[in-house]
């Protein structure tokens, strides 16, 4: 059951290496702390190879880069790689510009991921080595997410999730499709970092099985956005329904995970 | 009517480029949202062309500078006046040191602003070339503010826009002061921020009438200070006023603001 | 009486330079704000010792550093030691690599602090100069926070503040632990960082009794802490909790503080 990620986090509780963009950063660690795990923050080449190593999971997450962090994120993936801690890389924005697709190109050749998390068009980039994008929004091309997520998660061997109106998570042979969430996700910024955050704490809590973990997480996120949702007032907006949906994940349980999560195998 | 501006921006949706400090860079991406635009954030040399061109707007906020991020800022400004993007500039403390007076200066010589916007020490630093300053707040210098602005707008043919009491919004001619607003956004960091955020959603979606675009900006951005203030409880403060502040945008009708817009013509 | 501390704030607004993470930038900043004083921030070498000379206080916090950063602390703080301005350090996770090992010894050489707040984990490790170390957490080695807080504060001359479940207060003579706060603010991120901000005011506006306005500091943090955990309703989290914390401390009256502080003197 999905809701035993939870409680493995819990107990487990992870300390992910975190490498972000500065504009989600905050609500990022504090959705780490809400889900039970911890962040630690740290995106220079002087000391990432040191705190990748005393945390148990990576999250790499592309958002404002520059040649530094870029750097610091391939150093950071190789030492995760080398003591066997999963890594989740979220390619934000990855089809801007030449030097995010390099980024991201030179990193899926050189670290091995355990989850892969973007919008449709991200995805579609990663896959295609090309794009026409439209920023980091998540209403784009979702039709063809299963294809694209099947074909980089073969590429990659990672878990690939494509985040949209029913969001996609699959292994490259398991499809499943997650109808948890609610449209006004999209009127907070880095819900989706929020996402790979959550999935950086829970593929660390339950490594043998990528799969279930990050299906966990998708519909956990999703589940707390619905939470959030049903508690606003009509004078209350994102920013609100932004701080309530990582309340609801503090105080998500097991048993509500397992019985509000509404996925289906492709 | 100024409520015309909000459906504009609603119908169109622009996606901005901010090159934003990062003490308010998650605030400001929310703002963007709830208006109806959306923001991605790039401040590095090796991509920022790409995402201006990418972006219909571009909005330059000063703030936490360092010399990496001032060279993106002449590069995506260039860029943006090459495509006809209107650009907004936020001249965060630039009176506090010389390497922000310098790029600032070498920005307003280089890029054609739509928009300028700052308090009134920032604004007449820009105009004197010199500056007792004192640090990011609103509240001094005010009452020279109409004719510290109009000596900018006339210099640079930007609409200026100088945030206080009164907001000043002219464009060298017509003079506005705006009386919408509340003191307790003084106690919000990055307020100034947010309304330079909304400035560049306002402005490229309406990039024929910047004068007028600007107005709706600065009232609808007081007017969502009032209703947030209205909702508070003896027990909030800033942090909650911060959000409602958000949340009012998102839910602000072009009704709403068209009846509580409170401005008159100097 | 503590109380009065938060009355010599209001009366002197201070106004603080920050050098800060970009996680938590945005929380310190608003609690500076909440608390009477506000914060500029700036972080790179080229003008901090122009922005430093501009404010009349200084926190150094060493989360996501990287050299651009540490060369600006040290300008900083021997500017800010020049011109007789109190310093705060926060060593956020000392103990997670070699670059912040350095950094901060290389500090505490060339920087007199007038406090410097950590938890257990990275005073210990400035205290012994090597750590086994988990992270930026506040959980651990409290038992030994007073002996290590008074080597620190005696080696430094520093006040000295191990965050735990009793709070620690110290000039290497006097020893105080504080017993406002609650379990709770352990998932707010920041939450340290957030304390030395408002440290940062207090002992700005009362540099004459640096100990004393820690002593309040501490103590104040402890008790919005715990006025808003009194707020929560079943279904609020840690963001909900982090606001309210922050609300609380702009609404903190001087009696308020001395009626609800709870500390002894060890």
């Amino acid at each position: 059951m999905l809701g035993d990620v939870i409680t493995m986090c819990r107990r487990s509780r992870p300390l992910v290496h975190c490498i972000n963009n500065y504009v989600t950063a905050n609500d990022c660690a504090n959705m780490l702390l809400a889900c039970g795990g911890s962040a630690i923050m740290a995106d220079d080449a002087d000391e990432v190879a040191e705190v990748t190593a005393m945390c148990s999971g990576l999250v790499i997450n592309m958002g404002t880069p520059n040649p530094r962090k870029l750097t610091a994120m391939r150093i950071a993936g190789e030492q995760a790689n080398a003591l066997g801690h999963p890594v989740v890389l979220d390619p934000v924005g990855v089809g801007s510009s030449k030097m995010r697709m390099d980024a991201a190109h030179d990193l899926i050749k050189n670290v091995k991921f355990a989850v892969i998390r973007g919008n449709a068009t991200e995805i579609a980039t990663l896959v295609r080595g090309t794009a026409a994008h439209r920023g980091v929004d998540a209403d784009e091309g979702a039709h063809t997410a299963p294809n694209i997520a099947k074909a980089l998660a073969k590429e990659t061997g990672a878990v690939v999730i494509v985040s949209g109106d029913t969001d996609i998570v699959t292994n490259g042979e398991t499809v499943f499709g997650v109808h948890n969430g609610h449209p006004m996700m999209r009127l907070v910024t880095g819900a989706g970092c929020q996402l790979s955050a959550l999935l950086g704490a829970y593929v660390t809590a339950c490594p043998c099985d990528v799969l279930r973990a990050s299906l966990a997480a998708v519909a956990a996120m999703g589940l707390c956005g619905e939470i959030a949702h049903g508690r606003l007032t009509e004078l209350d907006g994102n920013a609100t329904f932004r701080n309530y949906t990582i309340d609801a994940m503090m105080n998500l349980t097991p048993e509500a995970l397992d019985k509000g999560a509404r996925y289906e195998r492709f």
